[in-house]
């Protein structure tokens, strides 16, 4: 397998594995004496909205990745380890959601568990964009066909992605549970976004969904 | 690797992790006072049989889901991100499956229980349901020589399985351990079903399973 | 990809899934009190011990696995299920591994925890062999070039190795520590066989090892 | 696949799991009464340095297995076993890592548990050395182009690895905590060592990063 090819394939075993792990927080907490699970299961709701906005986080990642891997012809030693500093924020989020989760009905706690969850959204940003801006210095990386101005230009949707982030981070010192919903809902756009904006880079990327290559 | 191919190696990488980490809920519960271990192992039932009919269900699931994209030529993004859906639910099994083998000797906790796992089920048959409906209002995905009306046809089958499913979710209200040797029978039909019964959708599907492509 | 090649990237997975969970239960048991960290780790060696032999196991298990696909060239639903049905054992290994390891110690319960574990093994080999079975019935599974005598022939030699995981069972009932050093001994036994006995099957497995395909 | 393929493809699965397991020990120390979670995790510090050091070291451990298996042509069952043993210390190194974390603030243990985790990187290295001494004595494993006395040549390098290892084994003596960011230390500078020193071994390898084959 070339070298590319082995560093998809890592990147998207370590993507399955966390996002699946997300389930292992799927757990029922103590429960009172007496009550039925069934109130006991309603009143952890938090822990399933965590579970559900992650997934959908982390499976936006491996949609985005594979995006951008698709622009990209070869691999470096750099683009290897920055890609490595990106798992290595990927493969943390099951422990902030947890937090995130257990801890959403507490007054106090709420914002802090809100603000490490959305502080890992803010760095796992930094690290995709990190990765970009390193292939765009490196155009040797980059598949003949790309049109390097229009790849340029993906990178100004990238920064608006992080404001968002960073937003939720504000968001935070406000309410755990409306930072949460926010987060849920930044998931959702990306999810509708990526079905109606068709990639805008003149590239091999543009046919890239619909043709086996 | 094409579109097509990564997203299955994502799909068989998350069913992988999610039909083996099945296994660490086969944990022994608290054990009672001198009480021999063999003793404690017999009275954990559930939490085996819970483990064999989890383990065949996403089994099945992995079988389905390759019948399903043999005939699947290319994927869009509406595929990939209802496909994610899919995993959303079958990443989540481990959890009602635990809940389940837990609970099933309880006498009120057992039907709370029976009803989640047999819920899964039937979110799981909607979402994969829900996936092959679009891509028969998509034939532009499908492999050229796949007979449209005869894929149209297969969808009858599916949907008799989302009434099974709803037919456990009300079993669940009689007897939580009925509903679980219920879900045992089904995941032994399926799998004698497809041993029996061949595609019968004229396409590349029909050789798919004897002839390496 | 092929049926075949998905089916062994599937097997694959779910057994170097299983063969890392073993990590998991690398933890150490309750200290009693002022009791250092160095002396816990000491008492805790039936952990590792059991973590290297079912990590053996497991591994072997891959290898055979490899050198049995190597002889076949197709795959059919009842290969699919048969598989799945190995793969179900496999993939449970964890739970008598720490089980044994949990309860070696103990006089009554480490024959219990020893049962369970050889018990698992025998399972496993005959799942293995059923496999072997019945592709042998179905000669048209396999490559052309194999000869059918000779890989007739290799089933004594998986019986014996059922007969030997049998008599572990009968040592269970001896002494539970004699059991897993004899389950340490044959795993080391099937490495070094391994690598001295080359196949004798004439088939193309015999240069498999040397040769890419 | 060929059988060097599936080998890699083992091998990266199980280090793309023991990378992704390290996650599971972020977990919460118990919280003493009233405290903040913002200050409990702030404790919790040794708990994400350790992470972030044991995801360097099995990412570069991956980068090295990739750089190595560069020069490999074919796979005999010899270097299949070693690969084993290797994964098998690698795999385990999610306990370690936890120990060493939860132990790193107390005076007495953290002595122990940082001996254990510098033991488990000797343990890894001299695996690895043993690989590619493997390797070098069976010459008919590499690629034709490969430079055997400069292959030879790297194994001195290989060495002095283990001798950064050992001496932080000695020093685990005098402190864990600088133990710990003695790991941290050697691992970034493997980073950017990776990233300086191109190979220098005539080979294959040598383009192995900038060109897909």
């Amino acid at each position: 397998m070339s070298e590319k090819g082995r560093l998809e394939a890592f990147t998207d075993a370590i993507l399955a594995i966390a996002i699946t792990l997300l389930s292992l927080d799927l757990k029922l907490p103590a429960r009172t004496d007496g009550e039925p699970l069934s109130e006991a299961l309603l009143r952890h709701w938090p822990s399933y909205l965590a579970y559900v906005v992650s997934f959908l986080v982390i499976g936006i990642m491996w949609v985005n990745h594979h995006a951008m891997f698709h622009l990209i012809a070869r691999v470096d030693r750099g683009l290897l380890f920055l890609n490595l500093l990106l798992m290595l924020v990927v493969a943390a989020i099951p422990f902030p959601t947890a937090l995130f989760a257990e801890h959403l009905t507490e007054t106090r706690d709420s914002h802090t568990a809100a603000a490490l969850y959305s502080g890992t959204m803010v760095a796992m940003s930094l690290c995709y964009i990190g990765l970009w801006q390193y292939v765009i210095r490196h155009p040797a990386l980059l598949h003949d066909q790309v049109d390097l101005a229009a790849a340029r230009g993906t990178s100004r949707r990238f920064g608006f992605g992080i404001l968002i982030y960073l937003a939720t981070l504000g968001l935070s010192f406000v309410s755990g549970t409306v930072t949460l919903f926010a987060h849920l809902v930044i998931a959702l756009y990306y999810c509708f976004d990526h079905l109606a904006v068709r990639d805008t880079v003149g590239s091999p990327g543009d046919e890239a969904i619909a043709e086996p290559s």
